[in-house]
């Protein structure tokens, strides 16, 4: 149960939180658990499916976002939530229960924000981008959001700035052969040989590092998994190469595809995953605020977030929250208590700075 | 049931063979079948498993081997048989019940063969060769099948003669990375990509081709697997290519990996599979006889049959019978009624010349 003591304190908050088991696709209870929570506060809240948005109307002459995604990655055996030592824990502690909780702890107790502020605890975020509650929520309800002039989004980045985020692009390439028994192999025409030069492209590959608004951004293009065989006496006849091309921000969707597939010219290619990325966007006054509250460098996010589908709406978007990225989905994932608080006083002091 | 007059009639036989469905590890009925067709025949009939082997009697100064499996590839929606101008179609036809059904039609209806026969009807062979029956026989009484000077393995050749039998080695080539986000994948060491030379290695590989007796073997080296990768956004950590060396019977099976290993210097690799080839052994009396019977060039066989597994125990051994190797282990697979009817003439001329 989310009580007022829980409420009122973020490590407390974010323990409640990895407590209730939320994997992508069972995000009921905490969404019950966190809409119960807003009643009461004078938010206006709205629920869409087990996405929430709870928006202050205070008249404020600008409106900004803070949000974070209600799912975890499956459990691990790392649930419930162990605290020892400083660190908590356990399976969404750094990705993302911990920055969730912040903007959970505000919501509730921040009654004076100097922008008006529009709260998003979103469902399926890692999972399949078309059940991202995000997404869904700015296809069916996009002036919930476009309204803002600025987006936090409080993914993990260890308490640092994190600016924009990279494109993803997945494309598979395919190669075709002959079936024929591997006995007389000169009757086939074999697949997982053809493929030795997408393999030798990719080798010798030589990514980009591109930086953008003091940002930078490293690419990286590179075979994720590969299969092709019929039987182990059999001459094989296809083989999937699948390639996954992390962007920098500067090229768009269809410049990443046609490089690509310059790289990897000749090849049978099949686009089956796409996102672009998010310039930095740090020139926006909220965003400037910000930083300055913060008093800290910026850096590249390096990994797509759901930064990008505020910048694609046009509202400029920062990562920023207490986790580690480098622990997310991984078995020992956990968090610092300290981490926590200290995001809660640096987003309350930037909310309420001048106030 | 295999009346009397299905066992006297090799066409109709092939038919009643194939119609009991005999997918490898599933061969107790048609096993039972065989059996009771044999008792009465005054052959001395024991049963292994589901392997049968059935022996005349008669003081001859020599003995030869008549062999065939009694199973079948898995159904591929071509069964039961299907019989239509001239051609039996079905799975099974060609690989191998029209050959058995060659050998068990003489083994019930041929009363005075010039040589001591045994007959052997054996399980597993279209799988791992620890459940070949024809291995476990061997395994366990060799001296059932060592005490002949000639065998004739009735596999599908299309009534040609082939003699002796490629090699074959299946061999695991295995990179190591190191897994990382592919958003980060700086950090990570990317093992399909290192897997490149092993392709390109084997797409330039040019194999042999040997005469060995006049029969002309050709070899073949193929990856006919490959396999790596853990998710869209993860770098790789592991990738395993299969290769499968088909090789003359002129090199050792050491010599073989031995080959292997230089083709992928420098690679970690794994034999996971080897059987030796057998040479022609065109020179042993009976085979000679044999050939003189069939009045026919002979030509190698390009693929890997049991005939190898005599020739290691020090029985030359042909292959003959009257499907086309071609159409084993397709949808199509067929047989000519003719071939069957030629094949149980010219095998009993031969058993029966000078007799």
């Amino acid at each position: 149960m989310l009580t007022r003591d829980v409420l009122e304190d973020p490590v407390a908050l974010t323990r409640a939180l990895v407590d209730i088991e939320s994997v992508s696709g069972d995000e009921a209870e905490i969404a019950d658990q966190v809409q119960h929570a807003l009643g009461g506060t004078g938010l206006k809240v709205e629920r869409f499916g087990h996405t929430i948005v709870a928006r202050t109307e205070l008249g404020r002459p600008e409106r900004v976002v803070l949000a974070g995604h209600l799912d975890t990655v499956p459990l691990n055996d790392n649930w419930p939530s162990r605290t020892e030592g400083g660190l908590m824990h356990g399976c969404g502690t750094s990705d993302m229960k911990a920055g969730t909780a912040i903007a959970l702890h505000l919501a509730v107790t921040e009654q004076a924000p100097r922008h008006d502020v529009t709260y998003v605890f979103y469902e399926c975020e890692e999972v399949d981008s078309a059940r991202n509650g995000l997404k869904i929520l700015a296809d069916k309800r996009p002036e919930l959001l476009t309204d803002a002039s600025f987006a936090l989004l409080l993914e993990p980045t260890h308490g640092l700035v994190e600016a924009g985020c990279q494109g993803t692009l997945r494309v598979l390439a395919r190669t075709a052969g002959r079936r024929a028994h591997s006995a007389r192999s000169w009757l086939g025409d074999n697949a997982i040989h053809k493929a030795a030069p997408i393999l030798r492209s990719l080798q010798v590959y030589e990514p980009r590092t591109v930086v953008i608004d003091g940002c930078e951004f490293r690419e990286g293009l590179n075979a994720v998994r590969i299969g092709g065989g019929v039987a182990g006496n059999v001459i094989p006849d296809e083989c999937v190469v699948e390639v996954n091309f992390r962007f920098a921000p500067d090229r768009s969707e269809e410049q990443a595809a046609a490089h690509v597939r310059e790289v990897l010219a000749g090849f049978e290619l099949e686009i089956v995953d796409s996102a672009p990325g998010a310039l930095p966007g740090l020139d926006a006054p909220a965003a400037r605020e910000f930083l300055a509250a913060i008093g800290q460098p910026r850096r590249a996010k390096l990994g797509w977030t759901d930064v990008a589908r505020f910048a694609t709406l046009g509202v400029p978007a920062l990562n920023y929250g207490p986790g580690d990225p480098n622990l997310a989905h991984k078995q020992d994932e956990h968090v610092e208590l300290d981490k926590i608080v200290e995001g809660a006083d640096v987003v309350r002091r930037w909310l309420t700075a001048g106030a």
